[in-house]
């Protein structure tokens, strides 16, 4: 059930999806060395056969791949900074959320100290790691990626990105905020059932199928997007759409459940329309939210 | 190609939306019958097959199946009127967007002319009529839907719900909202990467594949919501996705960014943690949907 030679790994940061993390490694049959700011939550590792180090130093020593997944960019820094001879040659999978320029930083802090930086994005929920369902996007170095692509793959599908450090944390940033869009809505949705007097449960597997065909668009968004072509592909103009929208949150309104989540892109539909982009598609709406204050 | 005994069927409503429901019907091999308010449309489905009705009382003696796509509640009762004579006995499929008090509304009406109705939500965009992506939505009379199931499968795959003749038009309008959330998250997610200079064709399939998702954890969220329990299966407390959230925003405006559309949401997830529930998922935000203007 083990690799012949599963490569030893250090994981420093044991919040939820780091303890995660490392009893995915211990499951695969990995030597694991675990590290955490406060104590308590290395016990159940050790019990499934991780080594406790007592601090970063040790840990970063025992072993040829270093996790982190620490609370922030900030952290990363004050537990790695002072023990850059013990990264030498070694690589440094960095896990915690991180943005783009962060991430950049990092990796000339580590050709500074000749190890090398694969910054990654967990797309995934603690309960999804090792499983079928979780991906994992990473940027850096290609050899590196591929040197400890092994280690990798016990988390989830590992995707390489782009030399461009920045490019996971940029892409998980992306995928998070859109994921926020679609709870937005299924929110929305659901509570004008409740409103209703309804259960869910009926309704659930529906708003499932449809927003996984939604989710088949963002295709075709992307190329409107890329083009600045909003019309190209048209299946449903801006004119057409903002109208039915309006009746959707009316009839909101009217059943009393608030629309203030979607109110900002009804107005950003009709700003559009009356700008005579109404023959377009919704996508033309990006024009405003990456040129703030201006009118086109 | 064609059924042995297809059906006559009248279409009324020639919009991009009736043309494809009329168009489905006539490769199916069913006797067409088309009515439009204006006569423009109906050349291209004479074409193919159809009759042309010259009024709607002609286009309504013509099958013993009426469906109705028609601009809106009023259209529906402007056309239908003056006609229930011919609608006796007869099944009438209104597609047009409604409300679930107007399907109601529709549904007494018929019941005083003897004849059924059935509402029905369209889920697709006209090209996908007739495709295996396209469902339809039904509620009304169980019988009557039995009897033009092999009529509506023309369309899409053909879901039956509830007598409730609101019901359709309810998820309808749900799905429909649930789909604006999605849209202002993809937008907003390709906004970050084209501030970045990034072309989207390489996140868009990963934005997607991660909508997929999303769209999976709606069952989670729907019994949450219906329980009133939105502790209920947490994997990522309100909390710590709050704190989040507010990060993915920030990064959004030091881009250039407007985080507009998605700012009512984190106002919301910070008022429900101020109030202590940031323990909770991210559900719970909809006792401030359902309560306007309350603070719990």
């Amino acid at each position: 059930m083990t690799n012949t030679h599963p490569t030893p790994v250090s994981v420093l940061g044991l919040g939820g999806m780091g303890t995660e993390l490392a009893r995915a490694l211990i499951a695969k049959g990995h030597p694991v060395t675990v590290w955490n700011r406060t104590s308590a939550r290395t016990d159940q590792l050790v019990e499934l056969g991780a080594a406790r180090a007592s601090d970063p130093a040790e840990a970063i020593s025992a072993s040829p791949v270093v996790i982190a997944c620490l609370l922030d960019h900030q952290s990363v820094r004050d537990t790695f900074d002072d023990h850059t001879e013990h990264l030498r040659g070694k690589t440094l999978v960095n896990l915690t959320t991180t943005v783009p320029g962060q991430a950049r930083e990092l990796a000339a802090w580590a050709a500074c100290h000749a190890f090398d930086v694969l910054d990654g994005g967990i797309m995934a929920v603690p309960p999804m790691i090792g499983g079928p369902d979780a991906f994992l996007l990473y940027s850096g170095p290609r050899e590196a990626f591929d040197r400890v692509e092994p280690v990798l793959a016990a988390f989830g599908e590992a995707r390489y990105l782009d030399a461009d450090p920045g490019r996971a944390a940029l892409y998980d940033i992306a995928l998070l905020t859109g994921m926020y869009g679609a709870v937005a809505g299924i929110i929305q949705a659901l509570a004008l059932v409740r409103a209703e007097g309804q259960p869910s449960a009926e309704v659930a597997p529906l708003l499932s199928r449809w927003l996984r065909g939604v989710a088949a668009a963002v295709g075709v968004y992307a190329e409107q997007i890329d083009s600045r072509d909003y019309a190209k592909g048209t299946v449903a103009n801006l004119a057409m759409q903002t109208t039915g929208f309006g009746h959707l949150l009316d009839f909101a309104e009217s059943q009393g459940v608030s629309a203030e989540l979607l109110a900002p892109l009804a107005e950003l539909m009709r700003r559009r329309v009356a700008e005579g982009h109404g023959h377009e598609e919704v996508t033309g709406i990006v024009e405003f939210l990456l040129s703030k204050g201006s009118t086109s």
